[in-house]
Formats: structure tokens, sequence, C-alpha cells
């Protein structure tokens, strides 16, 4: 469901444009061309938001493709993002919904070809004919959001059909997106002289570096993940493209999933874990994570390509870099 | 193929002495069950030889079961092990190959039946019918060594068709057969008073921890799998039941995967790594490097449930080990 901007979330923009002014004073501010999985609700859909008041805010050009099973959520996200974005024609914020189903990779390249026509010809106009002059006057930022937790259950609980599943959808469908783009796109991110930047963002979790009791399959999901962003990172830094992936953990939030850990964990210790920080209010406010991540998509030097970065710590690197100026 | 034993892995086996004397004088020699994936050729090969000749030389029991694909490579190595344990039939050592597609993982719980109950019949004698003097009679080992390098490409270079197969051999598959032996067997080694001990081993890679250009498919299953050893280490501990789980990097050894490299990698740089390494001999050899997993198997105080060790790094554990006494 479309969330409300909180006072938090602003903050965390203020802290944006301070930390933008003082390390990238030359620094132009792209059209960005973005496809969010799983944008039709929780943190897709708070990702989708923020990217809009950033682009509304700085008068940059915007382009969402949201991709989702859920057709209702996408239309009930797209009006909300043309809602904050506003009823001029003159905001340069697009946003359609597309209706894939992300578990299904044998099918994903035919579904997906309707998002990357729409990508293509919007950075196609960005881009222009190209020339002499050379240089980025765009950014393509994919964001793997969609994921499931998986069953939560010991490992010689769980069947092979939800195992399979959960590594289809969460690693072997991510990989395959990844490198889909990579395909289409990655020639116009070619240094010297690129058009276009690429930046490929991982949706990842705590739970990516740290095991808990019940979790293997969202865990093993989201350490390959990971992975396969710091290989990409090696990949295109050795291809000299100018391309920088990123695993950012958003912090323990609100949404649907913790509902699903509260109903469904089957260890005692992990399930009081999260029933204290209910109790304590200790969660995550989405739109707080995802303005950070925004923050951070804007500030290239405050994240090594390929790394992990949990949101609690990429609030200590922001602050680190407003201390050096 | 087989493999002489080398004078490096007989010093790695009396170091083991020496460490086991040392560390748990009183340890029961159990005997032990134990199934190696990928066991008709290179490391597993090596591994079944080096379990059979620590078995021959401790009078330990030892029946193994060789799963892989290629029923010549299962044949010649069930040969010899058996020759390596003697022509007595008094030796205790068993050893049947079981061809199994392990990529094909739709299928594998069937597949699997006849390694599941080989090994249950001979548990089965070992423990008898437990009764109140209930403790561990028998060791089973499962040992993930199958797997596949994956297209050497940059990822923007690599198929869905060959993305996913990766994924399905390497992981998914590990993940089921893991589940597989659990829900078999778990629960014979439940504390207290368990009758069976399982150690689950991973055989892993540096690339499970580090990136390197044009390997993404090898890294993100790998690092998936040392995830997965970890979920499975935090679960049993809550269980509380007597399973460890290991991934061991057993360090760059010159089998067929190496000529693999040297043939396809895209990544001059890192193809280059691999010449020189050939150039100056720097492989290790298979033996030395089976006869450190089998000694760290002896010596459950060296790791920690659910680590990645490396072979370089076992070797130092060890020699701690040995300092403290």
């Amino acid at each position: 469901m479309p969330t409300a901007t909180s006072g938090a979330a602003l903050r965390v923009r203020l802290l944006s444009n301070h930390v933008m002014a003082a390390a990238t004073p030359e620094a132009k501010l792209l059209p960005r061309a973005v496809i969010i999985t799983g944008g039709s609700k929780g943190y897709g859909c708070a990702l989708a938001e923020e990217l809009c008041a950033e682009a509304v805010r700085d008068g940059r050009g915007l382009h969402l493709a949201l991709v989702a099973r859920d057709e209702k959520g996408l239309i009930e996200t797209e009006a909300a993002v043309l809602k904050a974005a506003g009823t001029s024609s003159t905001s340069g914020v697009t946003c359609r919904g597309f209706k894939v189903d992300l578990g299904k990779y044998e099918a994903l390249a035919a579904k997906m070809e309707g998002v990357m026509t729409f990508l293509e010809e919007t950075l196609t106009s960005w881009i222009g004919s190209g020339g002499s002059d050379s240089q980025p006057k765009a950014e393509l930022i994919l964001i793997h959001n969609a994921g499931s937790l998986g069953r939560l259950a010991y490992a010689g609980a769980l069947t092979a059909e939800e195992s399979a599943a959960s590594i289809d959808l969460n690693v072997t469908s991510m990989l395959l997106l990844t490198q889909l783009v990579l395909r289409r796109f990655s020639q116009k991110a070619q240094l010297p002289g690129n058009t276009l930047r690429i930046r490929v963002v991982n949706i990842s979790s705590l739970l990516a570096v740290q095991a808990m009791a019940s979790w293997s399959l969202y865990s093993t999901g989201k350490a390959a993940r990971d992975m396969f962003m710091r290989s990409v990172a090696a990949d295109v830094l050795a291809l000299q493209q100018d391309v920088r992936t990123l695993s950012y953990a958003p912090g323990p939030m609100h949404t649907a999933m913790v509902q699903e850990v509260l109903d469904s964990c089957p260890d005692k210790q992990v399930k009081q874990g999260f029933e204290d920080m209910q109790a304590e209010d200790k969660f995550v406010d989405v739109r707080v994570s995802a303005a950070k991540l925004v923050c951070l998509l804007g500030n290239d030097l405050s994240y090594e390509s390929g790394a992990h970065v949990d949101f609690y710590d990429a609030l200590k690197n922001i602050k680190k870099m407003q201390k050096s100026y």
C-alpha cells in the first residue's frame, strides 16, 4: 500500500542534499530509467514513491517500470507515484506497471521484452544520437526488490518443491534479469565515452551474512544474490564499464513479511526476537529505508561497487562523509 | 583417476594421529557411512581413497556410497578403494557406486532412494536396537563434492539455460540432498542419548568468499552453499542434534577443472593467474587436500560448525591445537 512520506524520510533527503552538494558540486542530475521488481507493494512501492519525490524535487527525469505479479497492486502504486509527481505534464515522471511472474524464469526473457522496449525507447530519446561529446546522458537502475521469505522451517522439514521454488525466484530469476539488462544496455556504459550509467541494486538482508535457525531458504538466496552482485562488480571492472552494483540490506521493516514471520516461524527464539522488536517498536520505517537507498544511489562514493551495505552502516558512512568536508 | 598416496598426505595423516591422540584420548573410532557426490573422479575419488586408507589404518568400519553420473568412473573408483582396503574380508570397508544425475533435481529423491537404503541398512546393523546405553555408535558423513564450474563468462554473456543449469546442480540439488539425509536420519542424532552423529561437508572454494571476473556462476553457487551450511548449523543447534556442518575450500588443485579454466576463461588477468600457478607448480596435491579434510572430520574441535575453512587455514588451526597441548 502506498505510504505517506515520514518526517524521518524527509530528514534523510535533506542529508542527501547536503552530501551531494558537498561531494559532487559539478554532478549532473541525469534522468533515470528505473526497473523495480516487486514494485506493487511494500518496500518496492516505497522505493517508487521515494524516487519520484526526489525526481520532482530536483527536476530530474524519471521513467519507472514496476514489475510484479499483482496487477491490482501495480495499478495502485502507479497511481500513487503519479499523484506524488503532480498532474503537471512537465514533471518528467512516467510510471508503468508490468505484470511478470519472476518465479517462472523459463519465460523471463519473453515476459521482460515489454519492459526492455519501454526502457530502450526512453533511454534512446535521452541519449540521442551520441556524437563526439559522448558522456553519460542517462542512468539506468535495476532494483531487485522482489523476493520471497520461503517457508520458515528447519532444513529437514523443507520439501523439494518449496526449496526449488525459492531458489528459482530469489536466485535464478535475479541472475537472469541482471544478465538481460547487461546484455541489452551495457555497451552504452562502455568506457571511455559512455553515454549511459548502469546501477544494479540487490535488496539484500542481514540474513545474507548471518544465519538464523529455520531461515535457510531465505539466507541461502540472499547470500547467493550478494555474491552475484560482487561477481558482476568484478566483471564490469575488468570490462571497464560504468556499471556499479550494490547489495543493500534495508533494515528490519514492518512489511507483510514480518507478519509472515510472526505467523509461521517454528523457532521459538527467533520468533521471540521479532515479537520483542514489535513490542519495542524497533522496526524501520519503509520510507526512511527507501530514502536512504535513494541517497546512496545519488552518492556513488559512499559505497564500494559490489558491497553489502546495511541500512545502519549506510547512515554511518554518510555521516563520515559529512565530517570529511 | 585414482591417485597414489603422496608423502605429504602421509605427513598430514601422522599429524592427524598426533592431534587425535592428544585431543580426545577417550574418543571411540565410530564406524562411518559416507556419501560422496561427484565420487567418480578427481577430488571425490581422492577423498574416497583417503577415507579408506584412514579406515584400514585405524580399523574403523567404512561404508562408502559414491554418487555420480559417470558409471565407468564409479567402477574405477570402487575398484581403487577396494584395492586400497586389501582383499581381506575383515577390512570392514565396503564401497558401492550409484549412478545419479544431480543436475536433475526433480527426480533426486527417487534416484537417491537406493543410496538411502544402502546407508540405512548399514547404520541399523551398527546401531543395533539402541537400548538404555544410548550413545553414538556410528557416524554418517555427507560430502557434497559434485559441482560444475559453469561457463566462465562475463555476466552479460551468460545464457538463461546455462545459468539455470548451474544453479540447479550446484545449489538446488545440494539443498535437496542435505534435506533428504536430515529428514531420514537426524532423529537418530537427537540429543541427549543420540545413537548417530551426522556431519555434512560442502566442498567449497575461495570463490565462495572472493569474487573474480567471469566466475559469477561458480561464485554465486559456492556462496549459496556456504550460507546453507551455516543455516543448517543454526537449525541443528536449535534442535539440539549431534549434527555438524563444514564448508571446506580444498585449495587450488590440479583437477580437470583447472584445464577447463585454462581453456575457457575469457578474463586475461584471471587466466594469467592460473597460468602462473601452473608454471610455478603451486597447485595443491589432491591427496594432501583430501587428507586434511579427513583430519578435520576426525577433529570436531578444530572447526566451528557451519564455518568456511580454507585448506591453508585448516593447517594453521591444527598446528595451533598441537601447540596448546
